[in-house]
């Protein structure tokens, strides 16, 4: 049994990314903007009512303070004020959930904070921090990361996710983007998704076994080949005898 | 028995505006900014963290989106749109009051909005409508008004309140802040606001008697006259044996 | 001989619109983005260097202070505040264009402030108190409008612009965009582009004759069909012997 | 002959900061904010008039998007589109210092951009590129410092600024705020003033002399005793017969 998790809501204003209709079929966990990277609050509502009308649970996607650099921009943000950050997101997130009759379920770390959260753990004890305060959410994120430390640190739950696009290392961490050979071909992503659901390892880059423990599947919709690939990856692991649920 | 309430938590960032610790001393209910006006995540912590210490109640300040113009400039926002961005406050701010160990108690809307969801319907449907979906909060607002209006047909509390430094016309609305007499002076004020409170009337701009009902009395706290006032209101209701408490 | 003018450089991050570059190989006029309700620094340095690659006269896109809105929500700004919002977009994108080796030559308002200078005069004298102090820019807008009153008065240029695809009233207005009719369809509006630009004329919704002189036509590009469009009444207006040339 | 500098115009919307009346009686050079740290429009407006009325140099405050962190958080933007930020922002404030009479005539960073521009070639390039690009403008920062190289490459001045209450190394740097003996008292600061400015010397931590070149003094004005430190200084310097005046 596997989650498939996927960014939402990544429009704002006028400005709309990604199709959400097509993923919301497809992914069973929504991580949804909420208004620091991307995420108006019209766009916040509309997005927990389609997620809650598919069974789809929402999680915040909570980012730094960064519209203009889309959240992809680490920024130096003191861990108490980050914290406050993340809370302020998680709740307003929270209001269109409950809204649409269900509440947030999980919290996911954006772009930038999503890297600093991984690797450094005063960031990730803010992120944890918040969550925790948050009626003890849990985390998605990459397992093994300090945001994982964090998690168990603050007492909260810790889901990890998978990628099934990215080649890893020996260590089971994700091969740089810069680095040759670190993004697979559609075939050998299929195979590493069945491969991760079905034995929880993979090959790494070198062609060994890797171990790859995870609950969830980070699947990417922001171009028509991505979210046939997306729908590809869920065929697959249903037609493995997977089941394709969601974490939270 | 009255609730005093005032404006609270409208410093950003860098900058500060009021004395807040003062006023939590002093009032019983705390519009606390949610943002969008003023507000930042950390001040809307500490100023949670500072009202529940104080067991003064939390209220949802909300604004349109103007950090620039502090919310007092009138925006056309189409009120679909505009019931979002009011219940994305509300929301943000709960997960602070719930931090702080309690939650948001009722909405009073900020500045221009304040003064549209008196006058338009439309505007007042949006601002009770995100109130309603949050749990059916109350609403605090000018007696008679079309904000009054709306909260009663979506089936929420509405909180009138009063002013005390303010004159009235005849027909129990304020009079313009342009016009001469629009404000009085501190001993009229405090006169005012035992009437409003033990009688539910004051003195009109003309002199006659008109009928002010109201749970609370907004003060203000913007300069060291204004904190001194409002502690001098609360010294004359409680010398006159009016219990000051909060409203909800 | 006359202008073609349209909507340019309205991305913001993450988030594109529009085809510039088509359009930027079409129209002689480009009414660029300046961040107040899109537009970031960097696509507005890319389309100010695009433009002049393509000898394309560069205007202000003034807005509201209004992203979330993309500056389609009427604001009621202080007359000297939005002067000072004016001159602070005209002043941001000039920059740019004197980096790729010319300068802003006029001004456009966006959106919400188009409408609010074309009827209010408070609003066109604020608008045009900041392009004359900025050397004297000239003002592009509606023929008969509040704000070429005020390019007269505060002694600019003022650049009258007609539509293509839009239904004029008897008083040579445009019937508004609720009204049935109000579009015209492709080949009545390539008709009406000609007739404006070679005779300053055309039919009115009546069918009777109604006087537009306008040295721009306004032409749009956020859609495949619209570029088309706006391809399509380019070359019949060449096609005419029309010369479509800049104004400023 | 020596400069001397402070921050102003650092206020936004409805709140103040600093006394900006009082300063500019004292500094011979303004570094105004340019709204992404602080400063709206009208602010910026009000302080080139009052400088350009004291005859005070204006300079741009030029800083990371980051009003919420007043400009004091680090940000990793990629360095073009750093430098399109910084001119956007030059842009702006020159079209307030034109329509008040003068020019910008120097960049200063503010804050994190600040400390980023002196330690990281890639940051210091950025902004420099920005300030060549505005018709060569100098850069006002920390003698020996990247920015000081970077601005050699791009071929425009440098002018190296020094600090009165700073206690300097033996290598001519800041001793780190948070090392104690970092800040000087009041007459300490006064004898480092005018020995910086007669000798272009001064004593270190370790009480050796050190050469301290500057052709500006930087001087803050954020608290009645800043406002009557600077004004101690300039009345220090005059004193000593040494002439306060601009660079630029």
């Amino acid at each position: 049994m596997i989650d498939l998790n996927s960014d939402l809501g990544e429009g704002f204003g006028a400005w709309s990314m990604g199709d959400d209709a097509a993923l919301l079929e497809i992914v069973t966990s929504a991580n949804i903007a909420c208004g620091f990277h991307a995420g108006d609050p019209s766009i916040m509502r509309r997005t927990c009512e389609l997620a809650v009308a598919r069974g789809v649970r929402i999680g915040a996607h909570i980012s730094y303070r960064d519209l203009a650099g889309f959240g992809r921009r680490a920024m130096a943000v003191p861990p108490r004020e980050l914290s406050d950050e993340c809370l302020y997101q998680i709740g307003a997130l929270d209001a269109f959930a409950r809204a649409a009759g269900d509440r947030v379920r999980y919290v996911k770390p954006h772009g930038a904070l999503y890297h600093a959260a991984s690797a450094d753990r005063a960031v990730a004890d803010a992120v944890a921090g918040a969550a925790a305060s948050f009626g003890g959410l849990g985390l998605l994120g990459l397992p093994g990361s300090q945001l994982a430390a964090a998690a168990a640190a603050a007492g909260i739950e810790f889901y990890a996710e998978g990628f099934a696009d990215r080649a890893y290392t020996p260590a089971g961490t994700l091969v740089s983007r810069s680095a040759p050979g670190s993004v697979l071909d559609e075939e050998s992503a299929l195979a590493q998704a069945v491969s991760i659901a079905v034995d929880g390892q993979t090959s790494d880059v070198d062609g060994a076994r890797v171990a790859v423990h995870a609950r969830s599947l980070c699947v990417h919709g922001d171009s028509p080949g991505a979210v046939a690939m997306a729908r590809a990856i869920r065929d697959a692991l249903v037609g493995k005898g997977i089941g394709v649920e969601a974490f939270a």
